[in-house]
């Protein structure tokens, strides 16, 4: 039994808006399993060594739940563009260079990487169409500490030249996949149909099959901009909404991510809910590539689950520190679009979404709930000055809001210590 | 006669949305002051020493044309407030603390040297009201190496018990400081009622006199937030707009800076552009604390000059790049809210309000205009992988939305070396 004890400022969001924090408190685990939050270590763990964080803030540790691997080197590029154009010129073109392995491997490392160092320890992601790399994309994954969902993408329509496979490639590509990527011990496949117009209704259906089949979860797009779903309307006239081009094959239920739903209306909200789908909000994304301002706080007040994502590369930042600070002043951005007829995300929201909603997907209770894996981060925040002392809860909120350069301490994935600064 | 020749890509923005790019240039200073930019060398500058950036990308620095000194301490807190709240709660009590002058100076010496480290190298600064305090600022600021103006602010109302003068004082100590802080060569004051609702009209008056006595610019707040607007509209009842508190004591011309213009009709929008007075605008801020999204596209085509601000601690990052991606995001969210029917900021847009914009506000010419002071970074931006070369456009964007960990190499203001990585 390996016992890990870190003490400092412990503060973890249990519920929506709601912070819990204890100064000078123990988070302790046993094999890589929260126990819980103490104000004094408890007397079982008496002579178990304890990391002493001294008075930095010890929080639960990120969950994207949405970006796409293969787009990482295209980061900032093309945000001129709007969705539809900017697929074409700039993703598909980066996507396609992926049937390269070694670009994979070295792309894929730095990644990995990348995601310790910012404390993103849960991700769902996208790979490309291309089987290697995407394997590629796991192994990086997992020696990197990281646990989560990453999908092959299926596209046998609308593609263009070098990214694009018949949908019989696709559903072989696919199965082959699945067949080689089932060891790793964190990083599982997730069903990946990119989005409708690049999927066939056979491919589609075989999709759907598939994931039934293998009870695999599955990952998409949803109501992103107004082109694309006038483009789905077209490809699916006997649809009345985007959403039932998914559920129609299967691919619609409480294990389905969909990313988005900047448009989704009421009813398209209300089949959301009531399937049990997730929703990944992906604030930056939306502006940069022009598509709109989804209406979080309306959807979580309608009782839709709601988490986040960096999506890069239409999103530009890999922190999710930037996200969560992103998804909070889009709210506002929505606020003021709508009159201030909706409130906006509190800062304790903004967190809760990006730390313990996505959590949740992973099997998670909010917070650092007893049970849960050990997924935490450290942050030192005494950069700036500051003219009094500040509560638990103010430096909390200013570690949200303002990166500190090297503030990031340490971060544990699932038990383990993936990243310690210096 | 001291040469300065760096040899890198070199970016300039020598119109709005216009980028004047060199690959391998020669950026030629004599004496602090651009000769120009050249493909080779010429003969006169043979056996100068060269500064050989590679192919690191060289750019204008940034003008921070609204910011709060005394706010960095706060930077990120509070953000769930509206402006009215927030001032109340958090910036009128941290600003009351720089009646101590050793945290003043430990404040502003840190702040100054962020600046200078970010690439900041031209400033209009809002200070507290304390004189002493605002000698410090403009004391740390200019051994920092940073050009600009700072602003002892007024008020003499509505600032609660420890942050409020007396009429008189306020008129006396204005007065005394400008007597005091003649000797400056970079850091030059600047008329600083804090905002309508801070002055009583004596003290309009009186300030309006002595900016035109001693032929000073001017800097304050307009219609930022309705609430706010509708306060002003109660205590200047025989004004029609906001703006008309300012013209009609004498603080409104073209050397007038008004930070904000959220709210802005046609009206206002045409006086502004009439009088030459330059629009100061600060995205993030006006999401954080709930203001509104400015309709900047529609300013700029109606010829309103605007720059842009970090406005800490309303805004949560200093760093520029933050601030020109923010107001990129912004004019996004902006086009969105206006159902299209406006257009947004494109990324070389956004640069040249970051830069040439707030340049012009110290007579400096767009771009690297021969006859403008030095004032140059040069970032490396091979942190990124990529997956094929990139043009230096495309560096140029991604650098703009990407910040990079140690991407900032060095960085120059009037001529002089101010920073250093290492």
């Amino acid at each position: 039994m390996k016992t890990t004890i870190l003490k400092g400022t412990v503060v973890s969001a249990p519920a929506l808006g709601k912070l819990d924090i204890t100064e000078n408190g123990y988070l302790v685990a046993v094999d890589g399993i929260i126990q819980g939050v103490y104000e004094t270590l408890p007397p079982q763990f008496a002579g178990c060594a304890v990391e002493d964080c001294g008075s930095d803030l010890i929080l639960q540790s990120f969950a994207d739940m949405h970006l796409h691997a293969p787009q990482y080197p295209m980061l900032g590029m093309g945000m001129d563009l709007p969705l539809l154009k900017w697929l074409d010129t700039y993703t598909f073109p980066t996507e396609a260079k992926f049937a390269d392995t070694g670009l994979a491997r070295q792309v894929y490392r730095q990644l990995a990487a990348e995601l310790a160092k910012n404390g993103t320890t849960r991700v769902c992601m996208f790979s490309s169409l291309h089987r290697e790399a995407t394997l590629i994309l796991m192994e990086e994954l997992e020696s990197a500490g990281i646990t989560g969902y990453v999908g092959k993408v299926n596209m046998d329509r609308n593609g263009g030249v070098n990214l694009q496979e018949t949908t019989e490639e696709s559903i072989w590509e696919t199965r082959r996949w699945l067949d080689e990527c089932g060891d790793f011990p964190h990083i599982k496949p997730i069903i990946t149909p990119r989005f409708t117009p690049s999927c066939t209704d056979e491919l589609m259906k075989a999709l759907g099959e598939i994931a039934g089949a293998q009870n695999l979860p599955i990952q998409s797009h949803l109501s992103e901009n107004t082109g694309e779903i006038a483009w789905v309307s077209e490809l699916h006239p006997e649809c009345a909404q985007y959403w039932e081009t998914y559920a129609k094959y299967g691919l619609w239920n409480s294990r389905t991510l969909m990313a988005h739903c900047v448009w989704s209306d009421e009813r398209e909200r209300r089949a959301i809910r009531d399937a049990g789908v997730w929703v990944v909000h992906c604030a930056d994304s939306n502006q940069n590539i022009l598509s709109g301002v989804a209406p979080i706080w309306v959807m979580l007040n309608e009782g839709v689950r709601v988490t986040l994502g960096s999506d890069i590369a239409g999103g530009d930042h890999l922190s999710m520190f930037d996200v969560a600070a992103a998804s909070i002043r889009a709210s506002k951005a929505r606020s003021i679009l709508d009159n201030w007829q909706t409130d906006f995300l509190t800062v304790a929201e903004g967190w809760y979404l990006a730390t313990s909603a996505g959590a949740e997907f992973f099997g998670e209770k909010p917070g650092f709930a007893p049970g849960n894996p050990l997924h935490a981060i450290v942050l030192r925040d005494d950069a700036l000055p500051a003219v009094r002392k500040l509560t638990a809860r103010e430096r909390f909120e200013r570690c949200v809001y303002r990166r500190q350069e090297g503030a990031l301490r340490a971060v544990w994935s699932a038990g383990r210590k993936i990243y310690a600064a210096e």
